[in-house]
């Protein structure tokens, strides 16, 4: 399993810069990076209420912008909160071997399956995703529960 | 387990329609509907290169044509093509409880993680979406590898 590194981090922060946009337009705070071998392919973040699309989380709009693609290899996905079973799902299915996560203290998201099915994942535990989120939540409680489908 | 109805067989047809249409456009030829007791929500199908999407898959494009929704109690999803790992993903988080399935012969797709994580599952076998699908991969056999991200 490969350390974190520097170049990480400076993805991670592109994620975060999209998830504080996310908020900044008035919708859920999650963003997400992609890089190859070093190189940025695309950013994204949560559209819900912004493009009225319910599968628009941070991840899946950070996938849509990299476009077509012929594999994923040597792709990591950046996402500042731990990944939903909708995102999840999609990063086993195009076989995405490696995934940061910045927090996962507001969700728990799917780390265990996401390991199980041979995905190297890495937490940051990072403060500021962590107080972003919270904030959302305790401003916004229903479209975040709309945004996971939790009933209220 | 509710048994499979008029109606179901109905939706598939609609289903079916979607994708057709996208075999038409020269896509990916899953299509995919929506209903909720009884009535139509929503329909779809894949747009991965008709709107260059690789997230398009029929029941991804299916319910980002439903728009936002608060819950998805009641909601039946119809699809042509036993569903990926993604759109089974997104068929556990947003709580969708029951799924009418085309054929499962050119993909298996995850029916038993559907089943295993609460969703009623309905395979119909039905061989026009057999043949559909099975002459599409025929004929682009590389496309299709791409939207299943197996890489050749």
């Amino acid at each position: 399993m490969s350390a974190i590194t520097q170049e990480d981090l400076k993805f991670m922060t592109l994620a975060y810069e999209e998830a504080k946009q996310g908020y900044a337009e008035g919708g859920v705070p999650v963003g997400s990076a992609m890089s190859c071998n070093g190189e940025l392919l695309a950013k994204g973040h949560n559209k819900r209420v912004q493009d009225n699309n319910p599968i628009a989380h941070g991840e899946m709009d950070c996938i849509y912008n990299a476009g077509r693609r012929a594999n994923y290899r040597d792709v990591t996905l950046y996402t500042t909160l731990s990944p939903c079973m909708m995102c999840s799902g999609t990063i086993v299915q195009f076989c995405i071997k490696r995934v940061v996560i910045g927090e996962n203290k507001n969700f728990d998201g799917n780390i265990e399956f996401l390991q199980t099915n041979g995905v190297e994942v890495h937490l940051l535990d990072d403060a500021k995703c962590t107080q972003l989120m919270d904030r959302f939540i305790q401003e916004k409680p229903h479209l975040w529960n709309e945004d996971i489908a939790v009933e209220e």
